[in-house]
């Protein structure tokens, strides 16, 4: 068996286990990331978009802002629309001035990718059988298999941003973890295409024939989704048809400006709203989609992983810069209140901006009730000033918590 | 048969009746008012105290203030407490200086009825099998029967503010109405007592052991409610276990100040969201619980039920002023709004604060989610100046909409 030894292992080379390192690094503390799939990979999928302000910091910290500060967009709003009526959601102003940067997650992960090649920091691509042993013990290690060998690595703490695969929560024994979940019933048909975005900012649309979202990934590249039933296929839907639905869905002002063109991907994708209690088990810390999923309606994936980052960053720091091992305790506490926020957040826009038609039938007329209920609710947080700073101060992000 | 003619036919002595009743009076238009019960059967119904600003206003504008204004007490905040943590919504500083007045039910239903008798306006009490006829017609009535004598009483409009289970709501035909319907997995068991409010202002406790209010109509009377569950029965609850129950869910330091004493009147009542659509139907309209049921949390029962009032005042002066009859059609889309508003509210504030376990236990691990959701949202809402702002201004009641 080949032996190696770090301070920080990380199980997954995504945006959160990049961040992670670089940041770790930063302050001198040794890490090794294990991946199963090539970088090749991580970089083909297709994530999130819009990042909070803590988020940027964070990449700003870890050195890896250049590009995503010369390329990415600043937007100061966001619109909501009901059909053919839009509101717009001053970000900059409701929030006293945060907004957030407009970059896609497979942007950043290529510049922390890079990053991480530039300084020479240790990332095993294409490893198997990630397995993490003795984590409740002082003396945790990972065993993995690459090119056929066996490997061992000894470290002090795992941090397991595997995503919501992975090994990492499955470690921590089924009697020791809680799972919450809500499973939407309708998923979301997203298509990529080399296209001017049709709005400057981020239009959720709400309308009877379901909901739909104009993103964007740069000035020429646009993210579009529509709301469709799970029993769609992705072969059913032609970008013709695509891009049809998605006009009678955006406000007919912004649809008249939409510019069409071939897709360069296109996928749906089921909504899922996922969290497991506690986020830690001895010196493993789930970080991400290992330990919580949203829905994408409101832009919280990426950005929750980033404050669980965020928060096991300065507790390694204190654990490394001053001993102080005590603080680790505070992990789960501290990552599950931002994480609950988010969640509740991206639940909360789901559940006014989508059509929930289906499974309202099913609930007879407690599910018409819950219709009329979200009508109203939408109705009174775009109309009402204090509605929307709500809207805008929890899309921009909640602050992060500091460590007792 | 013995017939009379009037204007507008109230059917229902309640405030909403007694108000409308009033208000139309001061403008020349003459009205009726029908009771199934006696006038001291009305004032011995407990029910709402807090008023908000809109209702406080009408009754100023009906002539009927003299009182409230003197005993009634303004409350600049309400307490929200999660167990033994307390949190205060500052209305005025929130609503940039809106207030709520707290002043029972009953003492304006007793002021209303006092003000309609010295301005010798019709009430007939006592009566029974009321039915309105011909009310898509241009010449609806109302037949009953009084003191064995059938009675016919000609008019322009009828107003319906009969409750829940009056005769109004089932004038409109079935296939004519839809109605909507949450009824919750929970009672609130209500003590009026003899005793100083524990504090000065509303506490809404939500506890480990369920919900908790802490109200009050005047220095000397309290009122307090306990989340029981539907099971329970005003007899399992004797006052010494109703006193012991509420100082658990209290906060700690507001408890140590509870004084206690012998019950006036220990009630369970059920919670329900309820709404009928339309509100109006020919010449015959819905007004208050006749259309509409909010569970308490929030105290927005008769204050929606002042709302439909104020529209339909506004909406019948216009018709006897300017003999625009048009405008009668706006009734139902006015008073919806602002119904859905409310309605929307009370179950929003009823989800944040109860315990939800029985419900939740039988909804699996979906319903374990929203529990978590709802905590979340609490903890967001208390916490988050905007979140307290959104809870302040639907507090108070958001404005009277104008007619077109």
């Amino acid at each position: 068996m080949n032996t190696s030894k770090t301070q920080v292992a990380i199980i997954g080379a995504g945006p959160s286990g990049l961040l992670l390192g670089q940041l770790l690094a930063k302050h001198g503390i040794d890490n090794v990331i294990l991946e199963r799939v090539s970088g090749d990979y991580v970089l083909g999928r297709i994530r999130a978009g819009i990042l909070e302000q803590g988020f940027v910091d964070l990449v700003r910290e870890a050195g890896v802002a250049e590009r995503m500060d010369r390329e990415g967009h600043v937007h100061d709003g966001v619109e909501l629309s009901i059909n053919d009526k839009r509101y717009r959601i001053d970000l900059k102003e409701l929030t006293g001035g945060k907004t957030v940067m407009c970059y896609g997650q497979t942007e950043i992960t290529a510049d922390l990718m890079h990053a991480r090649k530039d300084a020479g920091l240790v990332t095993e691509y294409e490893v198997s059988d990630v397995q993490p042993h003795d984590v409740k013990s002082d003396n945790p290690y990972i065993t993995y298999t690459k090119n056929g060998e066996t490997h061992r690595l000894d470290c002090d703490y795992i941090a397991g941003c595997d995503g919501f695969h992975g090994v990492s929560r499955q470690t921590i024994p089924e009697t020791e973890r809680k799972e919450f979940e809500r499973v939407y019933p309708f998923g979301w048909l997203g298509l990529l295409a080399d296209t001017p975005p049709v709005h400057k900012e981020l239009i959720y649309a709400k309308t009877d024939r379901g909901f739909a979202l104009a993103s964007q990934r740069s000035d020429t590249r646009s993210r579009y989704y529509l709301q469709v039933p799970l029993t769609d296929k992705v072969e059913d839907w032609s970008d013709e048809r695509f891009w049809e639905e998605l006009k009678t869905r955006l406000p007919r002002d912004v649809a008249s400006d939409l510019i069409t063109g071939p897709s360069i991907e296109k996928s749906i994708a089921p909504l899922r709203s996922f969290v497991c209690e506690p986020m830690q088990y001895g010196r493993l810390f789930l970080v991400g989609d290992a330990a919580h999923i949203v829905p994408p309606t409101g832009a919280k994936g990426l950005n929750l992983a980033a404050s669980d980052v965020a928060t096991l960053y300065k507790i390694l720091q204190r654990v490394y810069k001053e001993g102080d091992t005590d603080c680790i305790g505070q992990y789960s506490e501290i990552a599950l209140r931002r994480v609950w926020n988010g969640e509740r957040f991206s639940w909360w826009m789901s559940n006014m901006l989508h059509n929930y038609d289906d499974e309202i039938q099913s609930n007879g007329v407690e599910g018409e009730t819950f219709k009329r209920f979200m009508e109203s609710e939408l109705d009174y947080y775009v109309n009402s000033e204090a509605g929307r700073r709500v809207i805008a101060e929890q899309y921009v992000g909640l602050p992060y918590e500091e460590l007792r």
